[in-house]
């Protein structure tokens, strides 16, 4: 590709490191911007910064943010006493997709992998006991993957507060098992919220 | 999406502009560039705004450059005698990824067009006429596309230049290598037929 010239090259490579963009898409991409008005490439550049300095955390529920509160656990009409235990952003993407829900979240930031070393103090379940207080809380909705981390994270969570007062729930299956809740069309997912069982 | 933070939101928007990229495709590859190192991001969003501010077109041939002269119109090495006419920067590209080619291009930045109005004065065909000078240029290649655009613009330039002592030829058309006939539209086969040479 080494006839044009060094400022195409280096974003082709730039793009090319994205998922699922290769050299030839990232030229198409590429060429593209460099036709597109100067506004629409300035606007691109700039949200890729604004993304990388203004998304945080929530402070309560460890959802993306860009406030110390995120939308959802600022948003007065949402069930506090609700708390929907996931193991990322996107899987809780996917759930308020799917407008089944209108509690809260506590994201975990991963699962249980004891073969891959990553153990309750690597993800973040004790943040999640610590919000477990029965006189706040009523339900725990466990809404792991239901691969064998996702059930295992699970399995260990219900374990530690099945003698709580607090009612522990499991998303329901209808989701294939292995099935990551990413991919999960909207009516499944709502079917799965609704069909949820205590243990 | 309205559950994503705005800063995500406004990224997938940004990204969805791009050719080929969705709002699905758009939310996968702005919360890849979330979880990807700062250094990373930064790195892509200054290579699209160092794109917008340092690619010009070369004052020779028009190609794309960072430089006044592009790579090629600078290289000693390159034929300066012969001319290969080509319709934008991609078709370029293309003639140079064959290796086949050792002159220099004429960049006319698209073609005649009656029908969407694209005359002779909305291509860069003046300055083609302006640098064919024969006692600096030997042959023109006329390289535009095979379709009625292409076709025309090849004739209006031949017709112009004729006269000169430049030696004025059109790339080849007909079956492509490993081709097989049985794919090949009939226009093709006509055209490689009628193009036929002895040995």
């Amino acid at each position: 590709m080494t006839y044009y010239p060094e400022p195409i090259l280096k974003l082709i490579d730039s793009l090319a490191k994205l998922p699922g963009i290769g050299k030839k898409t990232g030229e198409r991409l590429a060429l593209h911007i460099l036709h597109a008005p100067n506004h629409e490439a300035a606007t691109l550049a700039a949200d890729i910064i604004d993304l990388k300095n203004r998304i945080q955390l929530c402070s309560v529920c460890f959802s993306l943010s860009d406030k110390d509160k995120c939308r959802i656990c600022a948003d007065p009409s949402r069930d506090k006493t609700v708390i929907c235990v996931v193991e990322n952003p996107t899987d809780m993407a996917a759930i308020e997709k799917s407008k089944a829900f209108c509690g809260t979240y506590h994201i975990l930031g991963g699962a249980l992998s004891p073969i891959d070393g990553i153990g309750p103090d690597d993800i973040r379940i004790k943040e999640l006991f610590k919000r477990a207080d029965p006189s706040q809380i009523k339900e725990i909705i466990l809404a792991t993957k239901t691969n064998v981390e996702g059930e295992v994270t699970a399995s260990y969570i219900l374990d530690r507060l099945k003698r709580t007062n607090i009612k522990i729930t499991r998303i329901a299956s209808g989701i294939p098992m292995g099935g990551d809740l990413q991919y999960i069309d909207p009516l499944t997912m709502q079917t799965a919220l609704e069909k949820r069982y205590g243990f």
